[in-house]
Protein backbone atom coordinates (compact mmCIF):
# COMPACT_ATOMS: atom_id res chain seq x y z
CA UNK A 1 0.00 0.00 0.00
CA UNK A 2 1.17 3.42 -1.19
CA UNK A 3 1.34 6.36 1.04
CA UNK A 4 -0.11 9.38 -1.20
CA UNK A 5 1.11 13.05 0.37
CA UNK A 6 -1.63 15.82 -0.22
CA UNK A 7 -0.19 18.90 0.04
CA UNK A 8 -2.63 21.42 0.20
CA UNK A 9 -3.49 25.05 1.65
CA UNK A 10 0.22 26.44 1.67
CA UNK A 11 2.49 28.12 -0.50
CA UNK A 12 4.69 26.35 -3.14
CA UNK A 13 7.77 26.73 -1.05
CA UNK A 14 6.48 25.79 1.93
CA UNK A 15 5.11 22.49 0.16
CA UNK A 16 8.25 22.03 -0.94
CA UNK A 17 10.28 22.15 2.06
CA UNK A 18 7.62 20.03 3.99
CA UNK A 19 7.85 17.31 1.78
CA UNK A 20 11.60 17.18 1.93
CA UNK A 21 11.29 16.29 5.88
CA UNK A 22 8.95 13.63 4.78
CA UNK A 23 10.40 12.23 1.56
CA UNK A 24 11.59 8.74 3.11
CA UNK A 25 8.20 7.95 3.90
CA UNK A 26 6.31 8.65 1.53
CA UNK A 27 5.77 7.06 -2.22
CA UNK A 28 3.82 9.71 -4.09
CA UNK A 29 3.35 13.23 -3.80
CA UNK A 30 -0.18 15.28 -4.29
CA UNK A 31 -0.27 18.43 -5.82
CA UNK A 32 -3.31 19.48 -3.93
CA UNK A 33 -6.33 20.97 -5.61
CA UNK A 34 -6.21 24.52 -3.33
CA UNK A 35 -2.57 24.44 -4.46
CA UNK A 36 -3.43 24.40 -8.41
CA UNK A 37 -6.54 26.78 -7.90
CA UNK A 38 -4.59 28.96 -5.95
CA UNK A 39 -0.83 29.12 -7.81
CA UNK A 40 -1.55 27.34 -11.17
CA UNK A 41 -0.05 24.99 -12.56
CA UNK A 42 3.13 26.23 -11.70
CA UNK A 43 2.44 24.44 -8.70
CA UNK A 44 2.62 20.67 -10.50
CA UNK A 45 6.04 22.17 -12.33
CA UNK A 46 8.37 23.42 -9.46
CA UNK A 47 7.01 20.43 -7.38
CA UNK A 48 7.54 17.89 -10.26
CA UNK A 49 11.19 19.54 -10.17
CA UNK A 50 11.87 19.14 -6.70
CA UNK A 51 10.96 15.79 -6.59
CA UNK A 52 11.73 14.19 -10.02
CA UNK A 53 11.75 10.61 -9.05
CA UNK A 54 8.87 10.71 -7.23
CA UNK A 55 5.58 10.35 -8.55
CA UNK A 56 3.18 13.22 -9.13
CA UNK A 57 -0.38 13.44 -8.98
CA UNK A 58 -1.81 16.96 -9.82
CA UNK A 59 -5.33 17.23 -8.25
CA UNK A 60 -7.00 19.21 -10.69
CA UNK A 61 -10.48 18.32 -10.29
CA UNK A 62 -11.63 18.12 -14.16
CA UNK A 63 -15.02 18.07 -15.01
CA UNK A 64 -15.01 19.74 -18.09
CA UNK A 65 -12.32 20.90 -21.02
CA UNK A 66 -10.93 17.63 -20.33
CA UNK A 67 -8.16 17.32 -22.95
CA UNK A 68 -6.79 21.13 -22.03
CA UNK A 69 -6.62 20.26 -18.63
CA UNK A 70 -4.71 17.04 -18.63
CA UNK A 71 -2.44 18.11 -21.58
CA UNK A 72 -1.38 20.94 -19.09
CA UNK A 73 -0.99 18.74 -15.96
CA UNK A 74 0.98 15.59 -17.58
CA UNK A 75 3.12 18.70 -19.35
CA UNK A 76 3.72 19.95 -16.41
CA UNK A 77 5.09 16.99 -15.18
CA UNK A 78 2.40 15.19 -13.36
CA UNK A 79 2.04 11.60 -13.72
CA UNK A 80 -1.07 11.01 -12.27
CA UNK A 81 -4.34 13.90 -13.33
CA UNK A 82 -7.52 13.18 -11.25
CA UNK A 83 -11.11 13.69 -12.70
CA UNK A 84 -14.62 13.46 -10.53
CA UNK A 85 -16.65 10.81 -10.95
CA UNK A 86 -19.80 13.18 -11.39
CA UNK A 87 -18.49 14.25 -14.89
CA UNK A 88 -20.20 13.78 -18.31
CA UNK A 89 -19.29 10.13 -19.36
CA UNK A 90 -17.82 12.02 -22.25
CA UNK A 91 -15.29 13.41 -20.25
CA UNK A 92 -14.09 10.33 -18.63
CA UNK A 93 -13.16 9.16 -22.02
CA UNK A 94 -11.17 12.03 -23.23
CA UNK A 95 -9.18 11.54 -19.20
CA UNK A 96 -8.35 8.28 -20.77
CA UNK A 97 -7.48 8.72 -23.92
CA UNK A 98 -5.31 11.75 -22.95
CA UNK A 99 -3.73 9.41 -20.59
CA UNK A 100 -2.78 6.65 -22.67
CA UNK A 101 -1.18 9.11 -25.72
CA UNK A 102 1.18 10.40 -22.77
CA UNK A 103 1.26 6.87 -21.43
CA UNK A 104 0.32 8.36 -17.82
CA UNK A 105 -2.88 7.84 -15.46
CA UNK A 106 -6.05 9.00 -14.45
CA UNK A 107 -7.52 8.89 -10.87
CA UNK A 108 -11.28 8.70 -10.96
CA UNK A 109 -12.49 10.76 -7.70
CA UNK A 110 -15.68 9.06 -7.07
CA UNK A 111 -17.03 12.10 -4.22
CA UNK A 112 -20.88 12.22 -4.19
CA UNK A 113 -21.36 9.82 -7.23
CA UNK A 114 -24.26 8.04 -6.84
CA UNK A 115 -24.42 3.80 -7.10
CA UNK A 116 -25.63 4.39 -10.67
CA UNK A 117 -22.04 6.22 -11.31
CA UNK A 118 -20.50 4.05 -9.76
CA UNK A 119 -21.06 0.96 -12.12
CA UNK A 120 -21.26 3.24 -15.24
CA UNK A 121 -17.58 4.02 -14.04
CA UNK A 122 -16.41 0.59 -13.89
CA UNK A 123 -15.36 0.51 -17.68
CA UNK A 124 -12.61 2.33 -16.77
CA UNK A 125 -10.28 -0.59 -16.06
CA UNK A 126 -7.22 1.40 -16.31
CA UNK A 127 -8.26 4.04 -14.02
CA UNK A 128 -7.40 4.39 -10.20
CA UNK A 129 -10.69 5.18 -8.22
CA UNK A 130 -10.81 7.39 -5.26
CA UNK A 131 -12.81 6.77 -2.55
CA UNK A 132 -12.96 10.09 -1.12
CA UNK A 133 -14.88 12.00 2.01
CA UNK A 134 -14.29 15.70 0.93
CA UNK A 135 -12.73 18.08 3.37
CA UNK A 136 -16.12 20.22 3.87
CA UNK A 137 -17.72 16.42 4.52
CA UNK A 138 -15.62 15.58 7.27
CA UNK A 139 -16.41 19.01 8.70
CA UNK A 140 -19.81 17.86 9.02
CA UNK A 141 -20.13 14.02 9.50
CA UNK A 142 -16.31 13.27 10.14
CA UNK A 143 -13.76 11.38 8.66
CA UNK A 144 -14.23 7.91 7.07
CA UNK A 145 -16.66 4.75 8.67
CA UNK A 146 -16.71 1.17 7.51
CA UNK A 147 -20.28 1.54 6.34
CA UNK A 148 -18.86 3.65 2.85
CA UNK A 149 -19.15 0.29 1.08
CA UNK A 150 -18.06 0.01 -2.58
CA UNK A 151 -19.96 -3.73 -2.46
CA UNK A 152 -21.58 -3.27 -5.75
CA UNK A 153 -18.34 -1.57 -7.12
CA UNK A 154 -15.29 -2.96 -6.24
CA UNK A 155 -13.85 -5.98 -8.28
CA UNK A 156 -10.15 -7.55 -7.43
CA UNK A 157 -8.59 -6.48 -9.94
CA UNK A 158 -9.31 -2.58 -9.19
CA UNK A 159 -6.81 -0.31 -8.11
CA UNK A 160 -8.50 1.29 -4.83
CA UNK A 161 -7.04 5.28 -3.28
CA UNK A 162 -8.42 6.23 -0.15
CA UNK A 163 -8.86 9.98 0.64
CA UNK A 164 -10.47 12.27 3.49
CA UNK A 165 -8.90 12.97 6.72
CA UNK A 166 -7.03 9.20 7.32
CA UNK A 167 -4.68 9.46 9.82
CA UNK A 168 -2.52 6.61 12.26
CA UNK A 169 -5.59 5.90 14.34
CA UNK A 170 -8.27 5.47 10.91
CA UNK A 171 -5.65 3.57 9.21
CA UNK A 172 -6.31 0.00 10.01
CA UNK A 173 -10.30 0.78 9.59
CA UNK A 174 -9.89 1.98 6.32
CA UNK A 175 -7.36 -0.11 5.18
CA UNK A 176 -9.81 -2.73 6.45
CA UNK A 177 -13.02 -1.44 4.92
CA UNK A 178 -11.94 -0.77 1.05
CA UNK A 179 -8.37 -2.66 0.82
CA UNK A 180 -7.19 0.46 -0.84
CA UNK A 181 -3.50 0.41 -3.43
CA UNK A 182 -2.86 4.22 -1.95
CA UNK A 183 -3.85 5.76 0.92
CA UNK A 184 -3.84 9.67 0.68
CA UNK A 185 -2.83 11.23 3.85
CA UNK A 186 -2.81 15.14 3.69
CA UNK A 187 -3.46 16.97 7.41
CA UNK A 188 -1.98 14.00 9.63
CA UNK A 189 1.36 14.60 7.93
CA UNK A 190 1.05 17.86 7.24
CA UNK A 191 -0.12 19.43 10.37
CA UNK A 192 1.74 17.16 12.40
CA UNK A 193 3.82 18.60 15.44
CA UNK A 194 6.50 16.88 13.85
CA UNK A 195 5.89 15.68 9.95
CA UNK A 196 8.72 13.30 9.45
CA UNK A 197 7.82 11.46 12.65
CA UNK A 198 4.48 11.41 11.80
CA UNK A 199 4.81 9.96 8.72
CA UNK A 200 7.26 7.20 9.29
CA UNK A 201 4.75 6.36 11.93
CA UNK A 202 2.18 5.79 9.15
CA UNK A 203 4.85 4.00 6.61
CA UNK A 204 5.63 1.76 9.76
CA UNK A 205 1.59 0.86 10.85
CA UNK A 206 1.66 0.16 6.79
CA UNK A 207 4.91 -2.07 7.16
CA UNK A 208 3.36 -4.08 10.03
CA UNK A 209 0.19 -4.68 8.57
CA UNK A 210 1.71 -6.22 5.44
CA UNK A 211 -0.47 -5.07 3.02
CA UNK A 212 0.60 -4.99 -0.42
CA UNK B 1 -30.79 39.93 -20.03
CA UNK B 2 -26.59 40.38 -19.28
CA UNK B 3 -24.06 39.32 -21.42
CA UNK B 4 -21.29 37.63 -19.42
CA UNK B 5 -18.23 37.40 -21.65
CA UNK B 6 -16.07 33.82 -21.13
CA UNK B 7 -12.78 33.78 -21.25
CA UNK B 8 -11.01 30.81 -21.61
CA UNK B 9 -7.73 29.25 -22.88
CA UNK B 10 -5.95 32.56 -23.52
CA UNK B 11 -3.13 34.14 -21.16
CA UNK B 12 -4.29 36.78 -18.57
CA UNK B 13 -3.01 39.68 -20.50
CA UNK B 14 -4.60 38.49 -23.57
CA UNK B 15 -7.95 38.06 -21.59
CA UNK B 16 -7.71 41.95 -20.94
CA UNK B 17 -6.92 42.94 -24.09
CA UNK B 18 -9.50 41.36 -25.62
CA UNK B 19 -11.92 42.14 -22.94
CA UNK B 20 -11.04 46.35 -23.81
CA UNK B 21 -12.65 45.62 -27.22
CA UNK B 22 -16.14 44.59 -26.17
CA UNK B 23 -16.38 45.82 -22.58
CA UNK B 24 -19.08 48.44 -24.08
CA UNK B 25 -20.70 45.70 -25.31
CA UNK B 26 -20.67 43.12 -22.26
CA UNK B 27 -21.91 43.06 -19.00
CA UNK B 28 -20.16 40.59 -16.59
CA UNK B 29 -16.33 39.12 -17.53
CA UNK B 30 -15.96 35.35 -16.08
CA UNK B 31 -12.21 34.26 -15.61
CA UNK B 32 -12.96 31.20 -17.14
CA UNK B 33 -11.65 27.76 -14.93
CA UNK B 34 -8.40 27.27 -17.42
CA UNK B 35 -7.65 30.47 -16.24
CA UNK B 36 -7.60 29.96 -13.24
CA UNK B 37 -6.05 26.59 -13.07
CA UNK B 38 -3.41 27.64 -15.46
CA UNK B 39 -2.51 31.32 -13.60
CA UNK B 40 -4.24 30.60 -10.41
CA UNK B 41 -5.99 33.12 -8.13
CA UNK B 42 -4.12 36.18 -9.84
CA UNK B 43 -5.95 35.88 -12.98
CA UNK B 44 -9.02 36.83 -10.87
CA UNK B 45 -7.13 39.63 -9.64
CA UNK B 46 -5.71 40.82 -12.41
CA UNK B 47 -8.62 41.19 -14.59
CA UNK B 48 -10.62 42.77 -11.65
CA UNK B 49 -8.16 45.65 -11.46
CA UNK B 50 -8.11 46.31 -15.05
CA UNK B 51 -12.19 46.37 -15.00
CA UNK B 52 -13.29 47.34 -11.49
CA UNK B 53 -16.55 48.11 -12.58
CA UNK B 54 -17.92 45.26 -14.06
CA UNK B 55 -18.98 42.30 -12.04
CA UNK B 56 -16.55 39.79 -12.52
CA UNK B 57 -17.26 36.10 -12.12
CA UNK B 58 -14.60 33.40 -10.90
CA UNK B 59 -15.49 30.53 -12.38
CA UNK B 60 -13.75 27.64 -10.30
CA UNK B 61 -16.29 25.29 -10.09
CA UNK B 62 -15.98 24.66 -5.91
CA UNK B 63 -16.41 21.04 -5.24
CA UNK B 64 -14.63 20.66 -1.88
CA UNK B 65 -13.29 23.05 0.35
CA UNK B 66 -15.82 25.65 -0.38
CA UNK B 67 -14.94 28.38 2.54
CA UNK B 68 -10.91 28.20 1.26
CA UNK B 69 -11.64 28.74 -2.62
CA UNK B 70 -15.13 31.00 -2.27
CA UNK B 71 -13.09 33.38 0.58
CA UNK B 72 -9.62 33.39 -1.97
CA UNK B 73 -12.00 34.17 -5.34
CA UNK B 74 -14.07 37.06 -3.51
CA UNK B 75 -10.37 38.64 -1.69
CA UNK B 76 -9.03 38.39 -5.45
CA UNK B 77 -12.06 40.79 -6.46
CA UNK B 78 -14.59 38.21 -8.00
CA UNK B 79 -18.31 39.80 -7.51
CA UNK B 80 -19.30 36.07 -8.27
CA UNK B 81 -18.22 32.27 -7.92
CA UNK B 82 -19.32 29.54 -9.05
CA UNK B 83 -19.89 25.98 -7.31
CA UNK B 84 -20.82 22.41 -8.93
CA UNK B 85 -24.25 21.89 -8.34
CA UNK B 86 -23.58 17.77 -8.23
CA UNK B 87 -21.68 19.10 -5.23
CA UNK B 88 -22.39 17.57 -1.59
CA UNK B 89 -25.00 20.44 -0.25
CA UNK B 90 -22.64 20.45 2.58
CA UNK B 91 -19.98 22.57 -0.05
CA UNK B 92 -23.29 24.53 -1.26
CA UNK B 93 -24.48 25.46 1.95
CA UNK B 94 -20.96 26.44 2.75
CA UNK B 95 -20.79 28.62 -0.26
CA UNK B 96 -23.83 30.16 0.61
CA UNK B 97 -22.68 31.41 3.76
CA UNK B 98 -19.37 32.83 2.51
CA UNK B 99 -21.17 34.62 0.04
CA UNK B 100 -23.34 36.03 2.68
CA UNK B 101 -20.37 37.01 4.71
CA UNK B 102 -18.64 38.74 1.73
CA UNK B 103 -22.12 40.30 0.34
CA UNK B 104 -21.23 38.67 -2.55
CA UNK B 105 -22.97 36.24 -5.05
CA UNK B 106 -22.98 31.81 -5.84
CA UNK B 107 -23.43 30.41 -9.21
CA UNK B 108 -24.49 26.73 -8.97
CA UNK B 109 -23.17 24.99 -12.48
CA UNK B 110 -26.11 22.37 -12.73
CA UNK B 111 -23.86 20.66 -15.10
CA UNK B 112 -24.17 16.83 -14.88
CA UNK B 113 -26.70 17.27 -12.09
CA UNK B 114 -29.45 14.47 -11.95
CA UNK B 115 -33.32 15.53 -11.74
CA UNK B 116 -33.13 14.67 -7.39
CA UNK B 117 -30.29 16.76 -7.02
CA UNK B 118 -32.04 19.96 -9.07
CA UNK B 119 -34.71 19.67 -6.89
CA UNK B 120 -32.47 19.68 -4.01
CA UNK B 121 -30.79 22.83 -5.22
CA UNK B 122 -33.70 24.75 -5.10
CA UNK B 123 -33.51 26.00 -1.59
CA UNK B 124 -30.64 28.24 -2.54
CA UNK B 125 -32.84 31.11 -3.49
CA UNK B 126 -30.48 33.74 -3.56
CA UNK B 127 -28.13 31.61 -6.19
CA UNK B 128 -27.84 32.32 -9.59
CA UNK B 129 -28.26 28.51 -11.55
CA UNK B 130 -26.32 28.03 -14.72
CA UNK B 131 -27.84 25.46 -17.11
CA UNK B 132 -24.80 24.55 -18.77
CA UNK B 133 -24.06 22.04 -21.97
CA UNK B 134 -19.95 21.35 -21.04
CA UNK B 135 -17.38 21.73 -23.44
CA UNK B 136 -16.84 18.35 -23.74
CA UNK B 137 -20.40 17.78 -24.24
CA UNK B 138 -20.55 20.01 -26.98
CA UNK B 139 -17.93 18.04 -29.03
CA UNK B 140 -19.83 15.21 -29.24
CA UNK B 141 -23.25 16.73 -28.74
CA UNK B 142 -23.52 19.92 -29.88
CA UNK B 143 -24.56 22.76 -28.03
CA UNK B 144 -27.92 23.84 -26.56
CA UNK B 145 -31.29 21.94 -27.98
CA UNK B 146 -34.71 23.00 -26.71
CA UNK B 147 -35.40 19.68 -24.69
CA UNK B 148 -32.57 20.86 -22.07
CA UNK B 149 -36.24 21.91 -19.94
CA UNK B 150 -35.92 23.30 -16.52
CA UNK B 151 -39.88 22.09 -16.14
CA UNK B 152 -39.53 20.41 -12.88
CA UNK B 153 -36.92 23.28 -11.79
CA UNK B 154 -37.91 26.69 -12.68
CA UNK B 155 -39.85 28.91 -10.39
CA UNK B 156 -40.19 32.90 -11.48
CA UNK B 157 -38.35 34.23 -9.33
CA UNK B 158 -35.32 32.28 -10.27
CA UNK B 159 -31.93 33.60 -11.89
CA UNK B 160 -31.18 31.43 -14.81
CA UNK B 161 -27.94 31.52 -16.66
CA UNK B 162 -27.16 30.06 -19.55
CA UNK B 163 -23.11 28.49 -21.01
CA UNK B 164 -22.35 26.58 -23.63
CA UNK B 165 -21.38 27.10 -27.35
CA UNK B 166 -24.28 29.85 -27.08
CA UNK B 167 -23.52 31.96 -30.33
CA UNK B 168 -26.04 34.53 -32.12
CA UNK B 169 -26.92 31.87 -34.05
CA UNK B 170 -28.26 30.08 -31.28
CA UNK B 171 -29.48 32.98 -28.51
CA UNK B 172 -32.86 33.25 -29.83
CA UNK B 173 -33.38 29.31 -28.99
CA UNK B 174 -31.89 29.38 -25.84
CA UNK B 175 -33.81 32.48 -24.86
CA UNK B 176 -36.88 30.94 -25.62
CA UNK B 177 -35.80 27.51 -23.78
CA UNK B 178 -34.45 28.89 -20.78
CA UNK B 179 -35.64 32.52 -20.11
CA UNK B 180 -32.15 33.50 -18.63
CA UNK B 181 -31.48 36.59 -17.18
CA UNK B 182 -27.64 36.02 -17.88
CA UNK B 183 -26.34 34.46 -21.15
CA UNK B 184 -22.59 33.38 -21.11
CA UNK B 185 -20.92 33.70 -23.95
CA UNK B 186 -17.21 32.49 -24.80
CA UNK B 187 -15.35 31.34 -28.62
CA UNK B 188 -18.33 33.09 -30.06
CA UNK B 189 -17.27 36.49 -28.93
CA UNK B 190 -13.33 35.48 -28.08
CA UNK B 191 -12.19 33.94 -30.99
CA UNK B 192 -14.41 36.06 -34.02
CA UNK B 193 -12.35 37.49 -36.33
CA UNK B 194 -13.78 40.83 -35.19
CA UNK B 195 -14.29 40.36 -31.55
CA UNK B 196 -15.81 44.31 -30.70
CA UNK B 197 -18.25 43.28 -33.65
CA UNK B 198 -19.22 39.87 -33.02
CA UNK B 199 -20.29 41.10 -29.10
CA UNK B 200 -22.01 44.48 -30.69
CA UNK B 201 -24.34 41.79 -32.81
CA UNK B 202 -25.21 39.87 -29.71
CA UNK B 203 -26.04 42.70 -27.53
CA UNK B 204 -27.83 44.60 -30.69
CA UNK B 205 -29.61 40.85 -30.72
CA UNK B 206 -30.42 41.31 -27.15
CA UNK B 207 -32.26 44.50 -27.49
CA UNK B 208 -33.95 43.68 -30.10
CA UNK B 209 -35.72 40.70 -28.35
CA UNK B 210 -36.33 42.98 -25.76
CA UNK B 211 -35.84 40.63 -22.53
CA UNK B 212 -34.95 41.79 -19.31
Amino acid sequence: MKIQLALDRMEIDEAIELTRKVEQSVDWIEVGTSLIKEYGVKSIQEIKQAFPNKPVVADIKTIDNARYEFEMCYQAGADVTTVMGVSPLVTMDVCMEVAKEYNKQVMIDLLNTTEQQKLALQKYKDAIFCVHVSKDQQEQLGSFNTGMGLKNFYTPSMKIAAAGGISLASLETVTAALHPSIVIIGSAITKAENPTEAANQIKQCILQMKVV
